[in-house]
């Protein structure tokens, strides 16, 4: 029997809030009808879709490094605010070497200059933003492409 | 008998070439191959995709301006090197003042520094880079459920 | 019966070590017995003054997301370090937002270049800086009136 | 019988929509309206007044270098987008080296700020900026009276 | 019976000495008999025009304060060296909130670089550079017709 | 009998206005009703509150120096725009060697980029900024604390 | 009887993976292997070596403030990409004022450009970098040296 | 039969008045005998020099590409003022992947400060500017060398 | 008779304080004893002397545009902190176009790091700073002797 | 019999003075003690070392350049400030590429700005700062171990 | 009879190294042998070639002091990383007014971002910068023109 | 007998070619010839002027480092260009701590920028520039005054 993939979706600070706040930019839409939304559309595929959204730091890490172990071949990530600051992240990445997509809600180069810049844009796979939530579904249907 | 929806789809200079040179970077699927598809999905909804594609700035612009007169209600672009130079395709795009989608094929922020800036970006509804030409597939797809 | 208005304090990095580390800058009073003397003067006027310290940004942000289940009005703030580095709290701040004053026990501007610039200014309500422990009480005063 | 004069007036890309883009930055009134009245006022003068617009860098390029050859005393020119990105267009002048007034219609200094650098004013010799559809009218009749 | 519109001229530090220094910059004709014939212009449309000069940048600011008072519709200002260091007088300008234009008898961007540099640029209506005196003209003639 | 204490409160250019200009930023208290009011405090406390206001950068420069003489024994300043572009300012407060407080009554934080450099800032005992007229207030209880 | 000297040997994030990922650059040696060898070394000269690793900037400046009451008298970091955007952990050593070394794996300054500044480089005693595991032999030593 | 090798030389804007303008600079020879001798140069060398001017971006790109399939061994190339303003060019060349060198007639180093920087300089194989048209005739003869 | 010479001191903001304050820096001698020195040095040569000290930036330009109407010969200044700010000061040596020696008395280039740039230093004929009051004798010399 | 290692010390400018100058950053043992002291550690391990300073930059460049000749195997370097102003002393390495660690007795980061940038860094293997003398003893040793 | 011209060759530090080092880059002939050859082309056009290598700064600026004496006509220089640093070098040059051409054997615009600018580039005649060996041979053949 | 003090007057690169090159910017007073009259000046207070030149910075630090063991008071300082790039020459003169004044014969901030910067000013107990060969006239007559 053929082993299912298996892929990890992370989500960075604040994003627990999604269709909570400022909706105007975000919309209503929740981060858990989202993720099961995403869950169903890759079980469809035969892949297990693993979801995890922190606003610490190093749980996002310790989430990067324990995909080693689970065998994740990409990882779909918002990072939120920590494209901005944290190298730390770029280094778990670095480390374990694993492709994966960057997804921004919103346009980040249209709002305050300092987030036109991520500090994991140069390492990863591509890059979006601006598509709102359809941004998490792109990302997820070329990896399920990539698997094939 | 309801109105067809009319979308313009716009590739800058050297993107005449694709599928033919840097075939690592772009792969070997030639722009018209690209092109017939997005065509085919696009009509599946209605929708008739305009494609132009140009290693002339004002030949672009031309293009913008009349898209006022066509009724286009979304435009697709991959504005090649102009993104990092032509201010003047952005005025245009603030002229006629319809939605667009800028798309990249490579991934522009793990390239050489002065790719990581577009001067249309900002005034963009969303941006893709690195996706590959899933970039001109994804966008279409938001377009499509935008006109829903 | 009138309900109380409520009001958070939050206090950054290091600031658990406020009274006995660097005392020339600082001074000797420690956080507690700061927190109980503002805690007083809220509560003479009907204020309940919750308080919260952490090294971690993730606490802090997470105490910023429950402050608008929690009805808080005001929100009083000495980031710390986080000033100078976390655009994740800034964002949280965005998310929720509830007006805050930022405090700086030492005069930022006479110290190192790079503690002139602060990630939540632009966004606070008001900034006070060099004015000691006397920073807190003025900007708790400050709130008190704009709660009447 | 003495010879007339003739003073050449230039619009750069964008141009050929004014007064049915952006109207409130704009106004209201077309390019050829503008024309056709700033044609009068020079003749009048016994001046003739050739006026060019193009979205085309090199087909301006190619109009100064004609101005030559024409016997052009004065440029009049509004290069739009192609103040802040055209060395070329510079080149141009300094290679034909004809005086020449550059005219913004909008207060170039109050938008982006990139706008704020153009590569021909310092050798142009005289810029205004701001003043509506009246910049081509002031710097029309400065030239008329430069060339009494 | 119709009151008479009054706008103000305003010229700062050295522009006493015009007609007597750097001649071959400025020309030859002196401030006074400028200001003379700006004024019988301006009445013969039933505009009363008001000068002041002065090197006194506190001079400046208060003829500017008092503009409100004295229903002052358009202010005329050559700021002089002022333009690149005054912020109080931009200060002056928002607080009135009376719009203005802003005149450089040379063209400012082809002298040193640092002259390229306005405080006030941005929050001008329009800005004339490198007409020569003519710029003051072009300025009262466009506050005229505002003023129609 | 005890001498009693003095403290000079310098105001710079354009606060005259207070009060009547701008007044959703600054409020609708006028400048001599604040100074009223702070002389007041003051003088409960025994305390000698002389205040001067000046558009005029060198006769605020007068006074600092005077204050060494008059036995001044803190300096409150809001210094309006010198705050961006005054070094001269800075070095009479070095000469005269007298602590200071800067005060601004909008958040100078979140204005144009510009205001967020105050050349004596580093040189002060501390700062406060967009407490609106409370910040006069809390620099005073401040120096009263610091006098006792 | 002497009491033994106590020293802290900190690694930030994803120092957890030493000897398993990226090896060319890190070698295969493990983290615990590296500790135990260096644990042994300090045994020797009746030195306590404290070792402890986080991918948690809170987690680290916790115990660097437990160092002070703990009378540690040297640490060890090897901050990893702390490194380059902690404030608050330079803050922690600023706070409890333990003179600390800095030692990198690599060669920072033959990476990425930004891997060339440490916010904490200029408050350590000294920095060793790019000489592979030894940079903590080397730094343990030299502490050896200073505590006899 | 041996094959003849085929080059390419490409002049961009304003190079079509070589010998008309600025002669003080760029001297009295014409463009096309110019080219007539460097034809004759190449020809005895059996070598089919191909020549092609143009002020606009586009044709020049179009002619680079075309170089491919002309089985173009070498570019020659003075870019202009494209030099310094065309990242399309640079991405052509980066396309066709053939190699070249770029003349510049004046010494580009002793002029304004834009022109020191060239975004084709660093992929080509050199660059020679300052020695007149003897630049077009080294890079000739350079070129005859490799051919050999 | 022959006519004797005439040359001007000027000192700027604060130079009144001279040997009152911070006494470590600039001595103890007054600026009314050190003007009377230069003087007499002065007479003893046939050069009158004039000097004139002010805090405000206007009454120094006034006092450059009378130097021309009195046939001042050279001017003497140090203008404190104006150096660093004043373009205006710097129109009004522009204007008159006299020669004139710029005096620090303390070394300004081992103080903060912006008081390096003097915005009339380039068109000075010479500057001297850090020689104390020597560098008032030493100009005075030179200035002697260029009479001569 | 097995042919002994050789490797060579080079001392940048000033570093002749050592243990003479400047006693409390650099201490007061002399270059000539350290150098013996190194060269026995160096012999126990059958290895050769050679050690030069100098004050000239091409004495320390024709060192290198020679070393290849006496078939060094590593560089130890104390480049002095040469660091930070030699390009052609990293040239020298980059041509004979002998692998060398780059030596800093004091730690180059807490001093003056300008001191953090050294022009051999990135090609160094790596580079020890601050750690006094010890810095020679510990860059020695691990050359003889990766000599073994 | 006709008196023989004399032209200087500078080659500059590493030089020296020509032929032996980094030949992928340089090529593999030697120094003394491609002078030998340039000699010999001088020599038939009646031209005599002075050639000097140095590391040493001082040494070429003696040599270039001296052509002034020695009546040399033009100079060829490859000054090697001098050319990035030397400041001594330029004003030599200028001091002794002799006109140059700079020469690169590599291309000195696609290698470290430091190597493209040149203290003499804009006060040289020309510059040839990766054409190889044939730089050389280019600047001579130049200057026999000119000497003609 | 009293011991008679000693000074030190260096001069940098170039500087041998005083009176000889450029003399309509340096006069052509030969070195010899005003050293001669300097050490004369000396002689009559009773001090010993030492002067040394060199084209070499190895030289003049080897010269800075023997003052130390010779006595010298005080150290006069033309660095010409080394001021620019030197920072060896700037640890020489802290190495030995002679106080030295800093000497520049032209007005070196009213020439090319970069000569505006210097890396001993800051050291320097002053500096003079644009005073010409008076400069080392008015830094000896103040060396002897101190020396009094």
């Amino acid at each position: 029997m053929k082993k299912r993939n298996k892929i990890l979706l992370l989500n960075g600070p604040n994003l627990n809030l999604l269709g909570t706040r400022e909706t105007k930019i975000y919309g209503n839409i929740t981060l858990s009808k989202l993720i099961d939304n995403l869950i169903k559309i890759a079980q469809k595929k035969n892949i297990d879709l693993d979801h995890f959204q922190s606003n610490a730091e190093h749980k996002l890490i310790d989430k990067i490094h324990q995909s080693k172990q689970m065998n994740i071949k990409y990882i779909l990530i918002n990072p939120g605010a920590f494209a901005h600051t944290s190298i730390a992240l770029r280094d778990a990445f670095l480390a374990v070497n694993i492709p994966f997509f960057e997804i921004h809600i919103s346009n980040i180069f249209s709002r305050e200059k300092f987030r036109a810049h991520s500090w994991i844009s140069d390492i990863s796979t591509g890059i979006i933003s601006g598509f709102g939530l359809n941004g998490y579904l792109w990302a997820l249907k070329t990896v399920i492409q990539l698997l094939k």
